[in-house]
């Protein structure tokens, strides 16, 4: 459907009525579909639907749209994701909305080399994974990658619940799984890095089910992990949120209701009737609801959700992270022949990861950073004063200059402290969801459909699985009122003609290099590694 | 405070003033305290603080009191508790209630022996736990009990955060410390059972610190698991629920508002209004909360809660449990000479435990049975009449006689479907809650305090802990209020004068065998346990 077609098309106007309800007179409105969440997924939704023609409002909870990404604009700035940013090949639906709505990209720099801090030194390097050292210490890892990657094939994308080791890993927490699977400290201690950047969770804390799920789901380790060619390439230019805002313009500004906190949902048989916090009620014929899974909680259901749903509610925490921009007079970093990238494996450090955050024009030099799982945990009670002085003594010892001493500015997000998020990136699943509750996670309940970046089976988690599930659900609801098949609910996604993957080169000794037990196997060590069997794990300090 | 007191107490009446508020016209109430929660919990605050002379005021979701207690009446059960039901020494700011009410007390019956249905087959024995077979077995589970009650010892009860071992215990699941410490199968299947019975979750979802903590918190293992002089000791005639039902016509039943979900909290530094579903705001200078933490993510908070706070209550989901009863025309247990009481280990078996429920007359036999964490999870979408027929069968297998099959009558209550609990009995803490947000979980956030069973630090999870909260709760405010000091916020309970503890036998054999590693060193075979040390673990089949 066209633009034009459809600012003329004659959908049916909000209708409006007051009424007397419980409790005093509150109004009434009716649509064909409410859609409960006005970020990303919601509005995904609520535009599919509305290009459909169908009579659609959005309830949103905030005083703005776009959820988990939000951009501020100020001198100091210009403007700044503090929420979702990143975008890279394979982000096919988010690429096309960006694209329609005429919403450019721009490079994440990564020209000059990355930085790994680790035991109070710096070392650079190139390509995606930093270098771990010695022999065993590259096998170890490099078998680990291969490993995840492997398992992750196993695992049915739409249904990680069937895969045939479903019950094993769900059992199983990642730090379990790295006991099991890491022969190296130095290993071990990048994975669990690497299990904060991307989950915003601990090791102990997520199970392995999942995480190898997430990993794969995302396109393998290296396609989330990268920035060129991967999940980090791009942002955009004047942030995420512009894409949100758009998507509420095309809809209609008055059908996206904002500081409409859902309270109630009674669906029926025959409708549904969704009730604000002020008293407000919407009747529809179907309800989506786009927000996280605990924020889900929030809502009173009539009558109550199905047993499994209602405990699924309880069982999916969002991550933790507080997203920092340190704003420097230049990009000193740059002159000194880093990107900006690095990954810091310190203590007391509160980053754990940076990347470069200067303005596609050179202007506005800053350095991203996430306050990741436990860190944000240990350090969301100082004030951001405190923790500014602290990243930037961090980043003069990860950058070794003292210019990074002096800020001209910072900026923080604390996700943990949303209300309307609860927190970010996204949801973490412990041990025994998906086996035990995931078939429920997208499974509509009567009228009610599901959404959310939390169901998607493509870049679950990242702003292009809450375009997935968006439209995925304005479908399932398309489909039931008869006006597609059931074999169009779900769609692939045409590659986008600009920002195209490429293979990742994988070298013949990265295909082929024994795992740490296959080097003592070739080595004749066996009994060195029957004993180490019994235990998974050695650490590395005994081995060299 | 005398009864006669009370009843003559001045305290101000509910004020009643029909206020337009935003939406149209609702209704404004005014009251010292509110209290969110007409559970035990919340009852046992709002009654201590009514007798202390405040205006208080009960908001309850349910169109009745009692929360996760709850008994109902009919012919052929005459009443039955299908929910919170055991009552033992020790727990004695319950009893204290009880026999405030004149609610009296009868034996769980524990004369004849006991069942443990396993691999196909039933033994019977006699005491708490049951017997395991060869004598590695016993070496296993008998230091398994020890090592449990002495790390609990460890665990400061109302603080287990700060235990010695606290960041150790909590990055492992209950799994992970099976797979330590115990060296026999058996013993690893019994304990899979003893975590499902004692908190209707799994070993591979629960914190062992939170176990550890949770096993202590009770009294150790004999006191949590045991009937006579245990936590299944008695039950209350008349049903549990009675106690709840009793203290809200003590405080006035005008005052406890049934049908009144609370879905708003404004906590300002003046005042708290609450508002429920139906747009009535109550205003008062404080609020107690008091329900399970998921249920309390059911609120809006404005402002917003603490960072910490508003990830917390996504992150302690609660138990899977369906509580059934199976009416018989006979005990016929009795006459096999089984009391009734049983595990059961079997793969397909929906019930785990059972406990003899004939009313203390000898009428409606019955066996009481628990579907137990991922059993109820997996068998909450059969029909009642599928789980009855299926529980029948199993309970001819376990009693050995057909007249299982032929049930008379049969009750369940699924908790897990229910809106305002969310499941039963309790929270569950997976690993990494209690040392990261741990401290949270009573902390008072300017005028709202925090009480419910979850929050106790004594028989926390069971109806005790229920009123160590609620009371602790109110005496926090009545300290704000200026009317008590500070050291008399926490007061310990003067011990029943009916129901006392006595203390365990241990014999000398309990006390001074060897655990299986130890019996292994004792035997010289020292190169068989460092290769099976380096894992920790080694199944009975391989030593026996």
């Amino acid at each position: 459907m066209s633009r034009d077609e459809f600012s003329d098309s004659s959908v049916v106007k909000l209708t409006f009525a007051s009424t007397a309800v419980q409790g005093g007179s509150m109004n009434q409105y009716k649509a064909e579909v409410i859609v409960v969440g006005g970020g990303l997924s919601g509005l995904s939704a609520a535009k599919l639907l509305r290009e459909q023609g169908v009579d659609v409002v959005v309830l949103e909870a905030r005083d703005r749209v776009g959820g988990r990404t939000f951009t501020i604009q100020n001198d100091k700035v210009r403007y700044v994701d503090l929420g979702g940013a990143y975008v890279g090949p394979t982000q096919n639906r988010l690429l096309r909305l960006a694209r329609e709505f005429g919403v450019k990209t721009f490079l994440t720099n990564e020209v000059e080399d990355l930085a790994f801090f680790s035991r109070g030194g710096m070392k650079r390097f190139r390509g995606t994974f930093p270098p771990m050292g010695g022999l065993l210490s590259w096998l170890d890892m490099n078998n680990l990658f291969r490993t995840i990657d492997r398992l992750g094939e196993e695992i049915p994308l739409d249904a990680p619940w069937t895969a045939p080791h479903a019950a094993e890993w769900d059992s199983m927490t990642m730090q379990q799984f790295f006991d099991k699977h890491c022969w190296t400290r130095s290993t071990k201690t990048f994975m669990t890095m690497f299990v904060n950047v991307n989950v915003t969770s601990e090791p102990t804390e997520v199970s392995a089910l999942w995480f190898l799920w997430y990993i794969a789901n995302c396109g393998g380790m290296n396609r989330i992990f990268s920035t060129e060619n991967g999940g980090q390439e791009r942002k955009f230019v004047g942030g995420s949120q512009q894409i949100s805002i758009k998507m509420a313009e095309k809809i209609g500004n008055d059908r996206v209701l904002l500081n409409h906190p859902v309270s109630k949902i009674e669906h029926k048989p025959s409708e549904v009737v969704v009730q604000d916090v002020n008293g407000n009620r919407y009747t529809a014929k179907y309800v989506i609801i786009a927000a996280p899974l605990p924020i889900q909680n929030k809502i009173i259901y009539d009558p109550p959700l199905p047993s499994l749903r209602n405990q699924l509610l309880q069982r999916a925490p969002m991550g933790s992270v507080i997203k920092t921009f340190m704003y420097y007079s230049t990009p000193f970093w740059r002159r000194k022949g880093l990107c900006g990238s690095s990954a810091i494996d310190d203590k007391d450090g509160l980053v754990g990861f940076t990347l470069d955050h200067v303005m596609p024009d050179g202007s506005h030099p800053a350095l991203m950073g996430f306050i990741l799982a436990d860190k944000a945990r240990r350090y969301v009670e100082l004030t951001p004063d405190e923790r500014k002085s602290r990243i930037a003594h961090l980043y003069s010892k990860v950058f070794q200059t003292d210019e990074a001493l002096h800020p001209v500015h910072y900026e923080e997000k604390d996700w943990l402290g949303e209300q309307w998020s609860g927190g970010c990136y996204t949801t973490m699943m412990p041990p025994g969801f998906l086996t035990k509750f995931g078939s429920y996670l997208r499974r509509p309940i009567g009228r009610m459909y599901f959404a959310g970046t939390e169901t998607a089976t493509q870049w679950s988690g990242y702003m292009d699985g809450a375009v997935q599930a968006g439209e995925r659900a304005a479908r399932e609801i398309l489909h039931t009122m008869g006006k597609i098949r059931a074999d169009q609910i779900w769609q692939s996604e045409p590659e986008d003609m600009e920002v195209k993957p490429r293979p990742f080169n994988v070298s013949f000794w990265e295909s082929n290099a024994p795992s740490v037990p296959g080097l003592l196997k070739l080595l004749g060590l066996t009994s060195l590694l029957s004993a180490a069997g019994a235990g998974g794990f050695v650490y590395y300090k005994y081995l060299r």
